[in-house]
């Protein structure tokens, strides 16, 4: 491998730590290499990855990893400390069906301290990491690595709420490439933009950070008082003022985040230090690939692509993404009904917002990482009269799950709730998986849940949920394409509730939700082929269930198979069996769904087919239940 | 009512609008003497309300209510604001079955501008509010009052964050008594104590305010660089920086809360400020009645009382209430175990915890109202070898789904949390029933879940959990009092999974979870006295299902009648629907449990009779069940 002549020398962090920290700028040069080239090929997190480079490799030679814990916020940053942590061999798998996780997983590597994948975390999980390892007397280090995007996140603040409060020496490291997926937004992000941007600031930081290292007062136990009074110090007369030191967190910063050799003598400088300090690092989304540098949103996760050109090899689906169908059907129905609003938490490109933003920037809400506001800020707009679509991915809406029941459902709102990403998204894997959300919601009153079989359902359930006169509806849609439909037709809209016949059969009856339906409806074909006639309905909607289409299925088919991409624990079949067993239908019922473990990552397609959630898995079940 | 000379002239804000100014502190004194005298006989919130009444009558005087909305953060200090808008007269009716709601409920009153219960939620929603107003070109005020408590709530962080991005008006009226139901926490108390006590940053803020307002700037439209600028010019100097400015919030303060002249003056002065304030108020909790004013946390909502002595009228049930078996165990086992931690988001009193902080301060982590960071927190904690015990009311955890499956379950780490407050609670209606857990936490892998049908079942559960050799552990528990049982007994290790069987029966069971249990026990020896015998299975956890014991019941009976304080959907019932399912068992099911609705407020006794869960209710199902 004398492509990488320092990278190949590296096994562990152990490794790393015997090298000369003059031979480190060439070490980060190869590393983004290793990313580009990898990633050219083997699809992942780009952008975010290639920014935390310096700061990766300066975390390893400064902190004694695994014993000291680096916590990771998000995760998709972590390639290089992959790389560095005994899984360069293996980086190719990256993402891959049993291959390494695209983040870190504990699982997989005592280097990966704690899970990663939904942001905001980190702080909160560090500081008890932090308070333990005090408590049991564990001379080691906790750092939590946060990016400017994950600090939006009410987790991230209730973290360092709490920060000061008990004995730890948590180093909270602020990875600031002035960039969440999208553009940054909220205040937070203009006042760190604010003090970035101060001359004067920064110079008195480093002036005064000095002064108190030469005094000799910075390895003392500071806090509370004390440490209040220094900050004062620190600020005093520059007119500027900090939250962090505001919330009793001494602030260090702000650092060149791509200068290796000054963050190290920077952590070395600070990482004895007594009680809980915020790291301000700059640093740049895509560093040192100019075509990630400067489109860094669409270089977040950019597929493949040629390395030198810089060229993205985009294999365009015949079929649209239920996103996009999402997306154009959004701004049709807001150029005609002036009450409709657009609110995404930091997802405007992800969830195709951005198409909507793009024609009316006024009226769609990007609220950056904040589900739990997106939601509650949407049913104030909905209070007084707007008709907002707010739409989550189905595992970040986990964040939101009060504010649904609270905020929404017991005022019984007119609220659209759009998922994307639900039932199993694929290569990012378990923390991103749309497993739970049928069964979490379908105990709330008054939601309506629907999950479209194609995107002429979705495009028509989004017109329908825009008409007056219901209570919120919550419409749950998978990540990836569709089934190729010529879905760019007339609204029509649909009756709430409602589900429809597909093939009208005997003795065995398949009823589904969601996209599964098409895979039954090919299972059924073969089926037909060999003599059997299994009857095929799409139910369309989890809640509230077509009672008459149900109790007409009871009685005509000896048994039922319900087939749904969602955890198989309280959701639709669930509910099927709930109504039949309260009508006292005595059907034989079986279930297809997820099952009650968390589901690695790979291909939709192949952990489809793992679980027997597939065409075959279908086709199999309904043949077991002809007699 | 001459008792009342004003107080009985006020049907709506109207009529108080018309009342000359120097009234006010008058009219404020007879609410203070009403709802003391209200509340001695028929209990409800008392100290917060207290606190409150200055800032409710000017809000009131000064905003055109109910066109102008005011958003009470949580509610319960919203007693006077409910006196005022036509609810005077029913206000003896507060928190009882069919009477008026403990919190504002937009259902009741057209003044209750959004609902309130669980804390935090008030900014989003009033920005949602405010910002819609604007779109709709509707001329009116939006006002979100939030108590310093409800403040470290992550959402009321996103909130904030996002108040400077979009036009509009919002008032934030920051009602700050250093309290939350126990005693406030965090960075954020300490910052806002911070510049509470600076003289020189009160005085400045003043002599800034009344300048900006000479000098014509303040009712311009100011935002982005010039509120930066003009926050920088307010600050300038005095060495302590303002977080709210730092959010580019316009900060006021601070103001004598309790000065109801003083109020109107400076309400009047801002609230046609453009873009979003917050004015910042110092009250007393209990302020007016010196009981409540020496013991805020005990006046929260001490019950009846003499109004005269201050005496608290205690009636003494002869029964433990689950919260201090709780509360009592944690603390033996804690003086066994010492990995074992307390966790509370903020409800030691409630919660009981409080036990285990008198004697071990150290080892108990009030974290403020943050539930989510309180089990990412404890999920860190037991990464490192701690064994959590976090308590949560079941409403709340709602607020703390995600980090129950994301930081925890994905970990499988061993996790004790506890869930008070689990069924309906009572008076305090439908934002803090606990109807939705058994339901939620159920899909979620990894997860045990229990309920201990007595005091002594969950006392050995506490003691279960904390042993070694198992990932999380939930153990929900009712609010109020156990069975009377003496259960400060030695400790007995209990099987997970393994439920038992009470009564030997034939034709119809009645599997039973948690405390509905002794009901059940109650209607099956009725039924017993009539010459049937049905057969009684505690199953103690809803997960994992004691299979065995299952397959043994549905092969003994024909009918099963399953029993839950929980809801209906998704629930302990659905779970032996989909497992008798799954194994083909053609048992008839009739379940029991809360229905698809919000339920309103009452006593437990009240709604479950309602409901059809109390002893008739099962009678009455079970009797049905026989042929």
């Amino acid at each position: 491998m004398e492509k990488y002549p320092l990278l190949s020398t590296i096994q562990y962090p152990s490794d790393l730590r015997r090298m000369r920290p003059e031979k480190l700028p060439e070490l980060c040069a190869e590393l983004r290499t290793f990313i580009i080239e990898s990633l050219s090929e083997n699809p992942g997190h780009l952008a975010s990855s290639l920014g935390a480079i310096e700061l990766t490799v300066a975390l390893h030679y400064v902190f004694a990893t695994p014993d000291d814990r680096i916590v990771w916020d998000v995760g998709h940053q972590a390639y290089a400390h992959k790389i560095l942590t005994g899984r360069r061999e293996r980086f190719y798998t990256n993402r891959k069906f049993k291959g390494i996780s695209g983040f870190p997983n504990p699982k997989e590597s005592k280097y990966d301290a704690f899970v990663a994948g939904h942001a905001s975390n980190s702080i909160s999980a560090a500081l008890g990491m932090s308070i333990a390892d005090e408590r049991l007397n564990e001379n080691r280090k906790v750092v939590a690595v946060i990016g400017d995007g994950a600090m939006t996140g009410g987790l991230a603040f209730e973290g360092l709420n709490n920060a000061c409060v008990n004995p730890n020496n948590l180093l909270i490291v602020l990875n600031d490439n002035n960039m969440s997926i999208d553009n940054p937004v909220g205040g937070l992000n203009q006042y760190l933009n604010a003090i970035t941007t101060s001359p004067f600031y920064n110079k008195l930081r480093f002036k005064v950070y000095h002064l108190l290292k030469k005094v000799g007062w910075i390895d003392e136990n500071r806090r509370g008082r004390l440490t209040r009074r220094l900050n004062a110090i620190k600020i005093g007369g520059n007119g500027t003022h900090n939250i962090f030191e505001g919330l009793n967190i001494r602030y260090f910063g702000q650092v060149d985040g791509h200068d290796v050799c000054l963050l190290v003598k920077v952590l070395n400088d600070i990482k004895n230090f007594n009680g809980p300090k915020v790291l301000h690092l700059l640093t740049q989304k895509g560093k040192g690939y100019a075509p990630a540098e400067n489109a860094a949103s669409v270089w977040h996760a950019p597929g493949r692509f040629n390395m030198q050109t810089g060229e993205r090899i985009v294999s365009k689906s015949p079929a649209s993404r239920y996103q996009d169908v999402f997306g154009e059907t959004l701004l049709e129905l807001a150029r005609a009904n002036d009450k409709i609003v657009g609110i995404t938490p930091a997802m405007p490109t992800g969830c195709s917002m951005s198409v909507m933003m793009r024609e009316m920037p006024d009226r769609v809400f990007d609220v950056g990482i904040a589900e739990a506001h997106a939601v509650t800020f949407s049913a104030g707009l909905a209070k007084e009269g707007l008709v907002p679509f707010c739409n989550i991915y189905s595992s970040f809406l986990q964040r939101a799950y009060d504010q649904t029941i609270h905020d929404v459902a017991l005022q019984n709102l007119p609220f659209v709730l759009c998922i994307d990403r639900a039932g199993l998204v694929g290569s990012d894997g378990p923390t991103h998986h749309g497993a739970f959300d049928l069964a979490f919601l379908r105990p709330i009153p008054n939601w309506t849940i629907a999950a479209p079989m194609n995107e002429i359902e979705l495009r028509n359930l989004l017109y329908t949920a825009q008409l007056p006169g219901h209570g919120p509806i919550a419409i749950r849609y998978p990540r990836g394409c569709g089934e190729g439909l010529d879905w760019r037709r007339p609204f029509e809209a649909m009756e709430l509730g409602k589900g429809e016949c597909l093939v009208e059969g005997e003795e065995v009856a398949v009823l589904s939700v969601g996209p599964l339906g098409n895979r039954a409806r090919r299972a059924v074909g073969r089926l037909q082929a060999e003599g059997k006639h299994p009857g095929l309905y799409n139910m369309r909607f989890v809640k509230p269930l077509d009672e008459a289409l149900l109790l007409e299925v009871a009685g005509r088919y000896h048994s039922i198979l319900t087939v749904e991409d969602g955890c198989l624990q309280g959701g639709f079949g669930s509910a099927v069996l709930e109504f039949l067993a309260d009508k006292g239908c005595p059907a034989t019922v079986r279930r297809i769904g997820l099952p009650d473990q968390f589901v690695e990552h790979g291909t939709q397609d192949e952990l489809y087919r793992m679980l027997g959630m597939d065409e075959e898995g279908i086709y199999n079940a309904l043949n077991a239940l002809f007699k």
